[in-house]
């Protein structure tokens, strides 16, 4: 998706694909000793005996990752990828050797009443394995600038 | 707060408080280096003329951060904290310099119909900085196991 879209080049249903990121047992382990220092994503022997049954990625490392792979060939929106929120879930692990490749699609388009030069663009992402398995969702409210933007900031 | 609740501990209105961690420019370049390669992530200068006019942390950063703090002197929960997913937001900016401490309070507890073996806890995480602005919301759903859990695991 080419860079540099404002609010009024944006509609629900627009999609686009990222590339593909493969995720290292030492990469899981890095992340983790810095934000996530919990056994399940530190050690394989350790993780054995917790809830996920062997190593898996920290859901901030995925979220990370996602962002990392939704940013990394230029972002396509005019300001940025500016994100104000939304929500996240995790329903799969993610695991050492686990290809992650991120799916877009813009969901809603809202332009702000109270300030012309901007609007909220939903997005849903998908982040999925290799297997197809959805091992994250992220819908994303972005703010993204109107064309009056430009004329202001021009 | 003490490691190893399980469901039948937990109560809403439970709170705790992380200690704090001071977020150094450099931190900010590195992390955005690997996952959010954005101009007002990545240099003073480029960020002066974005959005955030001036250098601003990526929220994953913060989002990382802020789980580094709830986890560092161990996890309140007999499984750790496993998150299945949760609402998050970032109502400021998070800036060079900023001193980071995370607020949690229990919002609500629900046993598994299901399974009777764990349930959902919510948690409201505010990531307040120095000032005591919240710069990150995180509505977080974690998988707690109840006293059933270890009758079966044990």
């Amino acid at each position: 998706m080419p860079n540099d879209h404002f609010l009024e080049d944006l509609a629900p249903g627009r999609r686009w694909t990222t590339r593909s990121i493969e995720i290292a047992a030492e990469d899981i382990k890095a992340f983790a000793a810095l934000y996530d220092r919990q056994p399940f994503h530190l050690d394989e022997e350790a993780a054995k005996s917790t809830f996920f049954r062997g190593l898996a990625a920290s859901g901030w490392h995925v979220a990370s990752l996602t962002m990392r792979l939704l940013t990394q060939d230029g972002v396509p929106f005019a300001w940025g990828l500016v994100g104000a929120g939304g929500e996240i879930s995790w329903p799969q692990p993610t695991r050492a050797g686990d290809v992650l490749t991120v799916f877009s699609e813009v969901v809603e388009v809202t332009p702000s009443r109270s300030r012309p030069d901007r609007g909220i663009v939903t997005l849903r992402n998908e982040t999925r394995n290799q297997r197809g398995e959805v091992v994250q969702i992220l819908v994303a409210k972005a703010v993204v600038p109107s064309r009056a933007a430009t004329a202001v900031a021009g």
